[in-house]
């Protein structure tokens, strides 16, 4: 046989799509897509590579054959089925937050630790969307001068939430634009024309889960258990993309121009910087891409070695979808994928 | 004559009008008010307190006889005008850039230096909407345990630009809405469902205006000239209220209890912050509102006394109107308005 079978559970969400969009078009020889979703979604059909697939329902024996499994459905799912799938011999690469901050899990964004994966038992989590844009712009730093602290405020686009919240943010438009009343049902209340300082559950300290995610992730991803890091998640009235105002305190200085030159030598990241000609990035802007774009750069007068920075990547594409496939395909290149690929072409 | 003859330049504009309105509902005094605009507006009319009155337009000889002059029609006007109208006796209020940062121009928020109205000589600024509500929950916090260091993310209104943005972003989300392209006049690009790192023009050093705005006016308002304190400021889809992710570390240490309670005694100020009832500042909530709010106060543990903060308020409200209006109520409180009031009322 030539080619992967890979089963992707959540197929029918935003991420499971982007994911099915990204394996069709790429480099990877797929010789069967299993798409899977919830009972509710079971028995719909997907596209792949211009054929119709029909959608089965996720369940513990439908990984049999597998060699990858994809997993972007939400945490429960995965803690459920996640290791009925690596137990058939499937390796897992899962999107949800279940396993990420198990010490036994790589958890990875391939152009900053891929090293990581030789470490793997069946079970790889990417991480984030949040946390993947900002390590990526990190990482090139900390190699160069060294990280002493990092403050985020995110500005988040309602895609992470799914399905529902883009057509509510719609909806939600709609309604205020003629005058209604906007009804809030995916978020604590209306999100049209307004932020919402909250994303994910509150715990006892004040932070919310995706404000610890932000952290703790970019830790384990960098290798750097202590680094100071604190984070504000917001949720925005944007349909794609997220953006991420950065402060920055280095151990060595970085000059703006430095630091501009650094970043646009770095793998995965495009700097757009030229405020005079109005070039920086925005979520329209990266919509679509895979590259995570920063710009503002500029020196933080008001901190030994302070920069500030504006970070901005499509969270269902580099965010979320990318990064899974980067992860298989650094897989592959490694050689690490259970089943010998036929022509060994990838 | 009893109560004060009142001229207000740019009174077709979002500011002027709001400065009518929160002075029809007031305790002022208002014997003659005088709407002013420039030739284009001029003729057409304006409501206070339930009479249409005439807009004439603003001109160097228009003050005669004036008390008090409120303007909010842009720095230009205000440079070429106000000397005039202070020539002529008014007291000048001033909502533009023009004088803020001029040693000899008291820059006032009542509640924070209204000490300062003492050092006028007829004209007094008041400061950017984005400084107001940070200052006003900065003040309390530097008396209580001193400021080290401020670092400010915003997430501002269209209302900050004027009617045409508002309409523009009307027009924009009703065009994407029903699939048409966006179409971008007012910004360097379509602000609707996007958000743009750009509020004013952009310096040398890679600031724009409205950040240094934030920096500098902060500096001078709390009397810390050496405050530090750095800035990112973010235009959002949004029609009204600003917001402020900041985070601060403090001199001596200030626990998320303690600041709440300290803050829920500072004037202006309204602290919502129970998250676990999802109960948080949002820019719908706040708009319409006088008061400051802030919550999502909470401890970051990567800086020694670190703190985070949401602060929203309505800039047209507190952050330009009401502060204006303010000024004028703590000048008469003061006795310093320079025609005497008839029955002495207020």
């Amino acid at each position: 046989m030539e080619g992967l079978r890979v089963a992707v559970v959540g197929a029918t969400g935003l991420v499971g799509q982007k994911i099915l969009e990204i394996l069709g078009a790429g480099r990877i020889p797929v010789a069967e897509l299993r798409p899977m979703a919830s009972q509710r979604s079971a028995g719909s059909s997907v596209e792949f590579r211009g054929k119709r697939l029909t959608v089965i329902p996720a369940g513990p024996r439908e990984f049999a054959g597998c060699d990858v499994a994809f997993f972007a459905a939400g945490s429960s799912v995965s803690k459920e089925l996640a290791p009925a799938a690596v137990e058939q011999g499937a390796i897992c690469i899962d999107k949800s937050n279940a396993f990420r901050m198990n010490p036994s899990v790589p958890l990875v964004v391939p152009e900053v630790n891929s090293a990581d994966l030789a470490l793997h038992s069946g079970l790889i989590a990417s991480p984030n969307c949040s946390t993947i844009q900002l390590v990526l712009v990190l990482k090139p730093i900390h190699d160069a001068v060294g990280l002493e602290r990092v403050v985020v405020s995110t500005y988040q686009s309602v895609s992470g939430t799914g399905h529902a919240a883009i057509a509510e943010l719609r909806q939600q438009s709609n309604d205020i634009l003629e005058g209604r009343d906007a009804r809030a049902v995916v978020y604590s209340r209306p999100i049209a024309f307004n932020l919402i300082p909250q994303i994910d559950s509150f715990d006892d300290s004040g932070y919310t889960l995706e404000e610890r995610k932000l952290m703790d992730e970019s830790r384990k991803i960098l290798g750097l258990p202590d680094l100071k890091v604190t984070a504000t998640a917001v949720r925005a009235p944007v349909f794609f993309a997220h953006c991420e105002a950065v402060n920055l305190q280095t151990r060595k200085p970085l000059t703006p121009g430095d630091a501009r030159r650094l970043l646009a030598g770095a793998e995965g990241v495009s700097v757009v910087d030229d405020p005079q000609h109005h070039l920086y990035p925005t979520p329209v802007d990266a919509t679509g891409r895979d590259e995570v774009f920063v710009g503002r750069i500029r020196e933080d007068h008001s901190a030994r070695n302070g920069l500030n920075l504006w970070i901005v990547a499509d969270n269902l594409r580099k965010g979320a979808a990318t990064n899974a496939v980067q992860i298989l395909e650094a897989l592959i290149r490694k050689g690490m994928v259970l089943r010998p690929l036929g022509g060994g072409t990838v």
